[in-house]
């Protein structure tokens, strides 16, 4: 990270905007006026293109198809059309990613039906990691009685190493944006007999993801933070070819038959990633994000990844200036598409910032996040938020009533 | 059933219409013209409050609201609130029902949660039942070691009575439409120590269900055909109060935790059937359902199943008297909304009807299924189809290559 690089006036900004190969994306999202959104590593900005297909979805193929929308609007097909344009995005085959279902319900798909693979029958998860993955670990463990190994922050490839065992692990963690080595740790597993489920949510859409390349068999990952495909958007599986034809999905449901409406007593699972699906797909959810990935045709993810970095930087240096400390990777390279620095009254100053129309959010105790999504943050954007955050702490502007926190946090 | 009540010509079907309670609830739906709508046993159409509702969560909750509409739009709260409004149509207490997931998955997590409440470690499924609940019955079995009980059509009750388990059970079969006695069900499982996980599926919307009254601990269902929820809509959970506080639900995302913005280490899943959600919930679909409920508002259950009664005798009284053999009931009472006839080409004779705007679907080998949902079906509907259906077979015109099954049905 050369420090040259990062803009040092509002002007610096405005000239790297212009030079931005990304700049004409922004005008595909429905952005409210007067607002800076630096949320989008929670909830991504609806795009045009996706709005208009929620429209033509409900009106044209659900209201007038009705039915007949199944083979005709290619309802059928949707898990599969859109996680091949989606297996662009992270390196992976267009077979090898389909759309269903929540993280949730993937991770808890992906590590049971990862245990048979792996030498050890433990299931490891690091205290830092997203809850939902924490608590996934726990029920599979309580299930199918593995060990569930919690260990802390950054063990979680060592574990694997004296276990084996199947680890979940984020690729990017929420709270502080630090990057896992997916080569590195799945060169430890390949060693150890070990499986790793990678989960995606905080990486697709902001980093260059190479899965393949980098020797995955599995992932899973959230479609509506980077990826904009709308609240609750569905979750997509990644399954390496020939991993997935050795695993068995918990969750048998139709949609993952080889012929679903062969109406078959017994089943038989599909080739590949497909024996994934399990019920019938939120046409409504799904046909939103197939638009929403329109965002990312013709564009580099190596470009969206470097935009990543240098809007990063460029709120690493100006919350650093304020005395904020950083609880995100200073290099770049090892950060996603947040940084989170903390404040005593981290939830106040985000209400304040949001009062002035700058979106972060807050994760307890004391960590605002600010996500910086290349496809529509600019450089003056982070810089006009860096100047609010500045205004708000200089003054204590934070420091009313009505930001405090609240008892209950929803 | 009093044949004196069916019916003899299209004048006493206007007649019927004109004192039909639910006449006004048709024009809640934005059905299109030129169309005989027969398949809302497997996709509800549109209503227009749905459509807007829609139209409101993606332009103004999503596009405008961004991340605050989680709070300001209640989008956190959809899964209980819709889960309310539908116990009273299935005879739940309102905390009582959630809404989440598919119905594939709900009836993994019921029946494997169930599992450890009964006496025997059984999965129990008829050979006649839907194919996901056979799949997903095998997969349960495969990854618990339980026993996988397949038996014969209307032999789950006796199977539980000897053997104990989990007996996984539709309320209204897909194909045949015959209806299951639920409280001589429950009666059969208390007694042997056996626990039911019904599928509602087929019957939600059509029946007047009373899940409470009838001693029922566990269902799921969807929400996609008789209650117009759209395009794979999300399914629903049924978990009696004190039934669910003994229940660990295997997939233990973050939305079944007490407290999901705590970002507790360790699961601890809500009081009653909140448990059963898990990851975040699907906000597109689920503010169309919310809407497309409102259909029932002020509507009786009684009324409803008592027209979809009235209806079902009309296609069953003109089918058999087009000589066709009927795989439903004849006997109102035991049979849900729809009316399924063989016909050695009934998918040939499916697509010749629905050249005619008359739209019934067909399931192999040989049923055409006729749906008659209460809410939008008219009686004169109901006998110009018929009529159509009766010219179709005087003249032959199903035997044209263009309507001859096709080598892939999907």
């Amino acid at each position: 990270m050369a420090k040259a690089d990062i803009p040092a006036t509002r002007e610096d900004c405005e000239a790297r905007d212009r030079d931005d190969p990304l700049a004409a994306v922004r005008g595909e999202f429905a952005l409210p006026d007067g607002v800076i959104y630096l949320d989008g590593h929670s909830l991504g900005p609806a795009t045009h293109a996706a709005l208009e297909r929620v429209q033509t979805t409900a009106h044209e193929e659900w209201a007038r198809g009705l039915i007949r929308s199944w083979n005709d609007a290619g309802w059928f097909e949707l898990p599969r059309t859109v996680g091949a344009k989606l297996a662009r995005l992270i390196g992976a085959g267009p077979d090898e990613v389909i759309v269903t279902d929540s993280v949730s319900v993937n991770l808890f798909k992906l590590a049971t039906a990862a245990l048979p693979l792996a030498r050890g029958r433990a299931i490891i998860v690091e205290d830092s990691e997203f809850p939902t993955d924490q608590y996934v670990a726990e029920g599979i463990a309580s299930l199918t009685g593995a060990d569930l190994l919690r260990v802390s922050s950054g063990e979680g490839a060592n574990a694997l190493a004296r276990t084996g065992g199947v680890l979940m692990k984020s690729v990017v963690n929420y709270r502080t944006s630090l990057v896992e080595d997916i080569a590195g740790a799945e060169a430890i597993a390949a060693n150890a007999g070990g499986v790793i489920v990678w989960d995606l949510s905080h990486a697709t859409g902001v980093l260059d993801l190479q899965l393949n390349a980098h020797g995955a068999k599995l992932a899973t990952g959230c479609t509506y933070k980077f990826l904009n495909g709308g609240p609750g958007a569905p979750s997509f599986v990644y399954a390496r070819a020939d991993v997935a034809m050795q695993m068995q999905s918990p969750v048998s449901g139709w949609f993952g038959h080889a012929e679903p409406f062969a109406f078959d007593a017994s089943y038989r699972p599909l080739e590949g990633v497909g024996r994934f699906a399990s019920g019938t797909p939120g046409v409504l959810s799904l046909s939103a994000l197939d638009s929403a990935l329109a965002v990312f045709d013709g564009i580099s993810m190596g470009d969206v990844a470097a935009k990543a970095r240098a809007l990063g930087d460029l709120v690493a240096a100006r919350t650093t200036a304020l005395g904020l400390e950083s609880i995100s990777p200073l290099d770049s390279f090892r950060r996603g598409g947040h940084v989170s620095v903390r404040h005593p009254e981290g939830y106040a100053v985000t209400q304040a910032l949001i009062t002035r129309g700058i979106i972060p959010d807050f994760r307890a105790p004391d960590a605002i996040r600010f996500g910086v999504a290349p496809p529509y943050v600019r450089f003056v954007d982070v810089w006009d938020a860096m100047d609010q955050l500045a205004d708000i702490l200089a003054t204590r502007a934070w420091d009313r009533p009505e930001y405090m926190r609240r008892s209950t946090v929803t």
